[in-house]
């Protein structure tokens, strides 16, 4: 289980990340790709522990994920959620009868002291997933929004409020005390690690809450490889979730240039969709490499071409 | 809430006690009727704290238990079990995904330090149920099993080893520390308290552990009201579940006079099938008042005809 196998490190946030990170378990051999998902959406619902990037991922990686709705199990049924409904239960937060199995299994082994990444490991393991899915940390991490209504939890504004307050600001509870899970610890560190993929996730609610954890983006500034980011801006707006809103509550424009400058002390390089060819020369000024791709993932096909180029595109660099 | 309106009391384990319990919720008005359930069943799986009997009680007298299947809700699906299944996961006790919704939210409920006795009450409002259901103690209560192959669980010994081994004795963990749940406490020592029915259930395996919580057993004894016990067994066989071998395995005859004799230190009456009419003499021989009943309750007329003859038995005692 040596670390030093591990030669590409991907930052992943939910639903854009995953399907990146699949195109990049289809090219990139079974122990040498590490996935490092957001936790700081975790929470507990009802007792349970819920960490729905790591479940988006694991879904994703293992072709169970709906295809329609982008979160969740395929052939979900919701006879829990029904009946919770019927007792007068709280039912804000969808869960799934199939994705229960995964949240009950989890919970239970986590209040037996496992860790959350040994925990991710073994469901990799029997969900048949090469790539090593793991958390940026096993320590207690909450993303906290303070809108302008005040501030509350992650889910609270992510669906309860489907994020239509607006940002002030984001606060990651406990990344002061936070330390990368300790095969991230190992990988960040090891002279083997050639590129790391900022997937085209939500830089603030789902990269930031990552790279807050004490060490990580050191990590990624001391270590030899490439880091290249992959634009969650396509034409000019976010494909999927609230990027662009985001931007815009946070004081940036909406582009591809804002994110690229966003990242630009720790990233070498820079997948910037076609669409967005007007931004390339000022980011390039910023003394990152583009690399123009039609980066919009829409199948499996669209997937592995867009992974395939940023390793090409790491290689070059 | 004054428990002093409670005028009958009922006993009870699972699948036959809350049948019984079912037509005495027809009979008796509101507040006047309690059930207190068998917790010695009681138990953690994947985490999640389930207690059968209670929620046969619950799911019987909401009108919500499968019709067919005798235990769990009617119209349940098993995509978490499925899951569970793929996942390698344990799929010995099945958990059906509207059950999920019931142990979901108690063990949420406990860990937050609510008791055992609030939960059943907060569900029962929930699902409609006019009785009062309690466990029969909040504190920890484990039946162990002693079989010829060594000292087993309950789960163990009923779901897993489908009550195949042959029991030595029974053990009631926890029972000299127990107490009953308050409600029950004041409830004994009422004087408005009539009448005390020991449902057809087993009498080892859910009465007992019942009477092994200190205080209840002699309850019934001090307190005013007549006690009566259902026979669980008919025709001199069990008519569900392993009391016929429970009997068999601990020494005793396979008869309703043995069930009476067991309970001969706490009980007045015993309402006998009329199948076995022929123990009718000796069980009056031993002090108890016996009335001759068909005691099979395969409706919801049966049911409530057999907790009108109950009452009726009560009174004339």
């Amino acid at each position: 289980m040596g670390k030093h196998t591990v030669t590409h490190l991907a930052l992943s946030g939910g639903i854009g990340g995953a399907k990146l990170s699949l195109g990049l378990e289809h090219v990139i051999q079974s122990p040498k790709l590490m996935i490092a998902g957001n936790t700081g959406d975790d929470f507990r619902h009802m007792g349970l522990y819920i960490s729905p990037d790591l479940d988006t991922l694991m879904y994703t990686l293992s072709g169970r994920s709906d295809p329609e709705r982008g979160w969740g199990l395929a052939k979900e049924t919701w006879s829990f959620m029904e009946t919770i409904k019927e007792m007068g239960g709280e039912t804000w937060f969808q869960l799934g009868d199939r994705d229960l199995a995964t949240h009950v299994e989890r919970t239970n082994r986590l209040n037996q002291d496992e860790k959350l990444s040994a925990i991710t490991s073994l469901f990799c393991k029997k969900y048949g997933i090469k790539a090593q899915i793991i958390p940026a940390t096993d320590d207690p991490l909450q993303t906290l929004v303070e809108t302008e209504g005040g501030l509350v939890s992650f889910q609270n504004y992510f669906v309860r409020e489907q994020c239509k307050p607006k940002i002030v600001s984001l606060q990651f509870n406990g990344s002061e005390t936070a330390k990368p899970c300790s095969d991230l610890e190992q990988v960040l560190s090891s002279s083997n690690l050639e590129s790391v993929i900022i997937c085209p996730s939500n830089p603030f609610l789902s990269i930031d809450p990552i790279l807050s954890v004490k060490g990580i983006k050191e990590g990624l500034k001391q270590n030899r490889a490439k880091v290249i980011a992959v634009s969650p801006i396509v034409g000019g707006d976010a494909v999927k979730g609230p990027t662009a809103k985001n931007l815009r509550d946070l004081g940036y424009p909406v582009s591809a240039l804002a994110v690229a400058k966003y990242y630009s002390s720790f990233i070498n390089g820079f997948i910037l969709d076609k669409r967005d060819e007007h931004d390339a020369s000022l980011i390039e000024s910023l003394g990152i490499k583009v690399f123009l791709e039609d980066t919009i993932m829409t199948d499996l096909k669209s997937k592995i071409r867009l992974a395939k180029r940023v390793l090409d595109f790491s290689k070059s660099l």
